[in-house]
């Protein structure tokens, strides 16, 4: 990065490490093409059409969102697969029905209720996928609910309307996990407990079904994928400090970080006020001991930014304002009217929050959020 | 309301009851006028310039906003006397110079260097209020920090350029205080820091200055509100669920809910997962005793929302899921495709994040954020 180029960051910007996110990308995609597994990747993490090409390039068909809005705009920039891997929201028939028109839509379902309802009102077939929760309890019937998945695949057969697709889970438990083998663990039991259920619906006559998994942690540090058929993780394109604490990645290959001005310097307490508040960082936070923060601190320099000591933390946040505790040696460094970096706790929150990127070659890259926006105005 | 109209929510969707919120707006407004003190609210809630059409019919002409940015869209909307209530951003300064030419612009300042680099720099004179810290540890110099005080003050008075207004503070310690009694310590204390240290600048030569208070909960409690000049709270209009636990107002005072599809249900546990997650709720959560939550859980009625039980909570939230565990009796009531209303934790954040409004009467305003973006495309 030329450091001349910061002198336009005015407030505070998402700075994209676009090496590090492409070798991120290659490094997953790789793994899943060694192993046969289709790589169908989550987009809710970079929200970009722009973004979404790197990902054709490394040969992915296939993508995953988090909302029918998102499936809109990437089945506008050319993508024709899309699972939405979020429990189907009924009140958006009109865009489901538009969507299945348009591209191979999956959809997700966990109740008879939500299947009878979109049965019979769709013009075009629409790939399900049924939502089976392995451990983490937010949603999805419970893997050993059986007469609950019978219900569910049962209405599902009776309409013509739909393609069963498979089981798909999502162990999003990995993210509370205190080892990387418990992370591994964690994963090798999600699939074994997706793949043990489908040979026992076999037998119930429910053949051929798929098994989607995926999250950033599992798939990051599982070295065998299992037998999977798709893996879905997003985040793993940018990584956070999150993943770091987790041991799924190094800092240096954080791919994001928010370039933040000074605006403030409390020398007795080695404290920074930054703009860069809740509205920016997301109040997402980690918990390490007792100490609770919302991102590490680092440094500009050539090549983007560097870390220098876990002590630079962001110990406070609130609409606008960061407080920063930088180590002693760290503290003389800076000066009002600076920039310092934070590495953000979740990146999808922060690149919600931001909706869009500043590259360190300088390039701006939209996001759909940018998009959502310019339509309001037609 | 008519529940008819909520047919059309599709997504999360930020409702207002626009009579609550015109209720609590005239009750500060009478509160200050009655004292003869400034009434400054802080627009950072709202962001919104058709809800600050609100405010001129309760006789404001002063306005707080946290962000330069912020300050231009109001200035656009016919604002005249605007502080902007954060430690002044030396690398807007395009924005400063513009805005100072065309309204009368009050900045925050804390050091002699930030005075420094705005000397000069100027073709209007500018309103200067120096930041104080009386207890909260954020930003601001220490009450007791006379040299530092001196410092700014003197470099303030070098230049033409500026109208050194007075001493500013946010005690937002008040949103930490464990009663109603602490909080109006909190507000009586922080003024009278204030209204001593004015005392002890004027014998030095520094006379005039005004004192500039207000955080929410300790305007709203304290009947008196003290030896100040003006008052700067913002949040009060639509309160939340954190004033609520705070003793600053009641639930049936909260004039904001996000009302979220319900997308899956969950009998063995009372669990409901909403279409609402950290993207629209924003992760800023409530700890009480032991238990962490994302805001409480109401439901529709004909009148807009009503709580039946402070058993109902969001108690997880993911990007765009939200988990609300519900009591026995009310879990009968909830459909999937059905809504459930959501007090939001920090309703400032609520705002940011879902960026426009539906009132109970089916009117759409939008906000700041609508229009920054808006701007994008031009």
């Amino acid at each position: 990065m030329n450091l001349k180029m910061l002198d336009q960051v005015q407030t505070p910007t998402l700075v994209l490490d676009e090496s590090r996110a492409k070798r991120n990308l290659r490094r997953m995609a790789a793994k899943a093409a060694a192993q046969n597994i289709r790589f169908r990747p989550h987009f809710k993490t970079h929200q970009s059409a722009l973004i979404g090409e790197w990902f054709r390039e490394v040969g992915v068909t296939a993508i995953t969102v988090s909302s029918l809005g998102m499936a809109a705009y990437f089945a506008d920039n050319g993508w024709d697969d899309i699972l939405v891997a979020f429990p189907v929201n009924l009140r958006e028939m009109d865009v489901i029905q538009d969507l299945a028109g348009r591209v191979r839509l999956g959809l997700l379902v966990e109740s008879p209720e939500s299947v009878a309802c979109l049965s019979g009102r769709l013009d075009a077939p629409l790939d399900i996928w049924v939502k089976v929760d392995t451990g983490l309890r937010r949603a999805g019937l419970d893997v050993q609910d059986e007469d609950g998945l019978n219900a569910v695949l049962h209405e599902i057969q009776r309409s013509p309307d739909f393609n069963l697709r498979g089981l798909l889970t999502h162990a999003g438990q990995t993210y509370h996990a205190h080892s990387v083998l418990e992370i591994q663990d964690m994963y090798a039991r999600s699939w074994q407990l997706l793949d043990d259920l489908r040979v026992r619906l076999a037998v119930k006559g429910f053949s051929g079904l798929e098994i989607s998994v995926g999250d950033t942690p599992g798939c990051s540090l599982s070295a065998d994928l299992g037998r999977v058929d798709e893996i879905r993780p997003g985040n793993f394109i940018f990584f956070d400090s999150t993943m770091a604490e987790l041991g799924v990645c190094t800092l240096g290959e954080i791919a994001v970080a928010v370039a933040c001005p000074v605006v403030a310097l409390h020398p007795q307490r080695n404290e920074v006020v930054i703009y860069g508040g809740a509205v920016h960082l997301s109040k997402e936070m980690l918990e390490v001991g007792e100490q609770r923060f919302y991102g590490y601190a680092a440094f500009p320099n050539e090549n983007g930014w560097q870390m220098t000591s876990r002590e630079n933390k962001v110990i406070a946040l609130s609409q606008e304002h960061g407080v920063v505790h930088l180590c002693q040696s760290d503290f003389k460094r800076v000066k009002i009217g600076g920039l310092l970096y934070i590495l953000p706790v979740h990146s999808c929150l922060v690149v919600d929050a931001l909706e869009k990127y500043l590259t360190l070659q300088g390039r701006v890259i939209p996001t759909f959020l940018s998009r959502k926006l310019l339509i309001k105005q037609a």
